[in-house]
């Protein structure tokens, strides 16, 4: 039963589960305390320290632990703006950051900051030159994430942060996905992590702030981990978290099996494409996390692709919007521009046997057909599509057109109270019924239909003319190219 | 080599360690996502929460999993004054809660909010009287612990609670010292404890908040614990918590263990004055955890004591001020009103060995013989203090007395610079050089003589004058009673 999603969280290290059992019977006390146990908890968290800033880069009075990776980037990002505070007050930050970096710049917002995001181009990927640009006299804090957790794409974190320095503003990295794979480069200002991405055990964040970064922890503190995260330290997980850290870095093997999977994940990026028609593969192919592809499928309902996969053994994940409780489409597709339907990651965990990766390519191109027979899209995709078209556009009521809309050959697609993919699945059947120039306009009240029928329109070669408001949901425009 | 600091930290249950081994298998994936690992932790996450809140007496739906008591506090308190910030700003709370309610406390406090200590009385409770009394419209929450963590007494939760109900402001009761016991009594509102106490693993808080009681999380969220605490779950570690939880409630031999430790707890209550000189013992001695006294030592250096009695082979703790980083003695002592100096908390873990507590009491009479001979203090006590008592009057020079000192029968201990016990010995040895109803007045830099002077003055039956400003530290002024 394959698990490929790494990326979300790892199968405990072996060295962890040893690691975390020796250190149950040994670490439990209060390393505050003057007696022998608690002297002896405190030479484990130190020790543990010492492990982890080594594998970080950083000196270990630099690092504390924190209870999550989420926690740590919660703590270094209200810790840096605060501390920056009569600087200023403007916090730049990627557009696909990890939901922690976007929540505490929420609450940055709310409390009076004021941020900004930086745009990524299809890949992904922030331009440095845009972070040069961006900043200002009143930059309190860059953050940019190390390698992106949904689609791979490694940040040009090593020239960014020489323009933040040279700019004297702090930079923090979010190195959650590549931390596993090697040391983040450059001279960074604030650095988080969390164990459980590197088989390490939950409950295990690292936040790491280098000297010279000011900073000024918020909310309640205590005189643990040096008043930047309250409450009684974890040693068992710290430990374990450490020590699982050094056996990936020290192992030889590290560098062969992130080549190993890089290739395997080669093989995924090929060969997709090649089995599954209309299907695009997403984020960078070159300067990428070794082990993680993500693709979209066209016509396809992701959370009816997941549950299939999982049916067959595969357990990977999606930001398609119908596998999220808020039905929004992932912001990391979103802010690439890319289809967001039938979205799959794939995340190879350390070890994937190359078996497994064939099973994944052998099973995928059935699974995807099947739930697209059950919405009724054959299986040979556009010209299928295309020559079924008739009935899709009939059932549209041009009586529900809203004022001003699709011109003389515009025909209106109602998709009203229908969810991702069935709003792009009715615009592709409808685009055949106009002439070559004519619009069809898609009335959607899916939040996804607003990325995905643009980003088909690029995939099909259509001409995307725009949204507009509608009495319920938006109105989407689409002129037909060929 | 028995351990006696359970209150801080119990050594892991058997039921949580073999809980924890389990689950690290089965428990590591993201309980968020649609494949079967992550299914398999919902399931877990699911029972575990089902199990806390039976022996917490709440709804699964009220509890949330947090990454320590600490945090569950600090979510507890700022979530409740935050939702009641309309009605008022004021926070009540008791002078002896632990330090995160008190942290939390003066982040309210710096944030323009208003609070209120609630006194204790000698023993360390707080008087439900004064509770009813201090409410107010404007008060928008009041902390009560179960029972306090440094000297044992329980506090009246069940009949402050109803108060609370009656007057429409929370209740939030930290139960970490209790729930090991039993749960909580009453109509609280909100409910905090941490699982390390019960012999659960580091890493797990609980954070009850009863349907009906307005609550607004603060700080960044995700869709973790229901908005109430962010980051990735740790499994493992939160199912052991519950299921060691569980085992302890649902053993018959629970309430034999309380029994046997009240019994044990009560024999050190009554042996220790009875084997060591000017000893005081606090807390209330019935209405109290069954586990837990603390008692202090006349003339004794905390650190050295405990420092002798970890050599002996005993792990125990203490709110004397030589004991902590920030060098000033126990805010619960303090506001008791009792002697810090030469404090030793000792808290009995499930399971205690009545032979070491009976080694215990052997051990004690000699180690605190020890330190008061290397403080120059003989071993009878009172008399012999007083004997000595010359040497250490000739010592302190009267030509360094403030203006307006001591009246014309007075004496000045120069104790400057002098660590907790030294001011103390010093006034003792010089208490016996002046007449009755002259007065002896100790200059001192030591926070803890602030605590200690008086706390020896109620001791020793002699006449606490007061405390006036000196040049360096503060003039403490006692008049001589017999």
């Amino acid at each position: 039963m394959p698990y490929f999603d790494a990326a979300s969280a790892a199968p405990l290290h072996p060295v962890a589960r040893e690691a975390l059992l020796a250190s149950l019977d040994e670490g439990w006390a209060d390393p505050a305390r003057l007696y022998r146990e608690g002297r002896r908890g405190r030479l484990l968290l130190d020790a543990a320290r010492e492990a982890a800033a080594e594998a970080v880069g950083c000196r270990p009075d630099e690092l504390v632990f924190t209870p999550s990776g989420t926690q740590a980037v919660h703590s270094g990002v209200s810790g840096a703006l605060a501390a920056r505070r009569r600087v200023g007050r403007r916090l730049l930050h990627s557009a696909v950051e990890h939901s922690s970096v976007l929540h505490a710049a929420e609450v940055h917002e709310a409390a009076g900051g004021s941020r900004a995001e930086l745009a990524v181009d299809r890949t992904g990927r922030v331009a440095a030159g845009d972070v040069a640009a961006a900043l200002g006299p009143d930059t309190a804090l860059v953050c940019l994430q190390s390698a992106n957790h949904e689609v791979g794409t490694e940040q040009p974190v090593e020239e960014v942060a020489a323009l933040c320095r040279e700019a004297g503003v702090p930079l923090l990295v979010d190195a959650a996905q590549s931390l596993p794979w090697g040391p983040v480069p450059g001279d960074w200002s604030l650095l988080t992590a969390s164990a459980h991405k590197w088989g390490g055990p939950p409950g295990v964040g690292l936040l790491a702030v280098r000297k010279g970064t000011r900073f000024a922890p918020q909310g309640p503190r205590d005189e643990r981990e040096s008043g930047r995260s309250p409450g009684f330290e974890n040693i068992p997980a710290v430990v374990a978290a450490a020590a699982s850290l050094r056996a990936l870095r020290a192992g030889p093997e590290t560098a062969g099996e992130a080549a190993r999977l890089r290739r395997l994940v080669d093989r995924i990026r090929t060969r997709v494409p090649e089995l599954v028609p209309d299907v695009e593969v997403v984020g960078d192919p070159v300067h990428r996390l070794p082990h993680l592809v993500t693709f979209s499928c066209l016509y396809v309902d992701g959370e009816a692709l997941l549950h299939e996969l999982d049916r067959a053994g595969f357990s990977v994940s999606s930001g398609s919007s119908c596998t999220s409780s808020t039905l929004t489409p992932s912001h990391v597709l979103r802010a690439m521009g890319v289809l967001s339907e039938g979205n799959v990651r794939v995340s190879l965990p350390y070890g994937t046997d190359e078996a497994d990766v064939e099973r994944f390519l052998e099973v995928l191109p059935q699974v995807v057909r099947a739930v697209r027979e059950r919405l009724g899209v054959p299986a040979a995709g556009r010209e299928t599509v295309a020559a079924t078209a008739g009935g899709a556009s009939e059932e549209a009521p041009s009586g529900e057109e809203p004022a001003g809309s699709a011109g003389p050959a515009g025909l209106v697609v109602d998709s009203l109270g229908k969810r991702c993919p069935l709003p792009v699945i009715e615009l592709a059947k409808a685009i055949h019924d106009v002439p070559v120039g004519g619009t069809v306009t898609v009335l959607s009240d899916d939040e996804a239909a607003r990325q995905d029928i643009p980003a088909w329109c690029t995939m099909r070669d259509q001409e995307y003319v725009g949204e507009r408001p509608a009495e319920r949901g938006a109105a989407y425009v689409v002129r037909r190219r060929a």
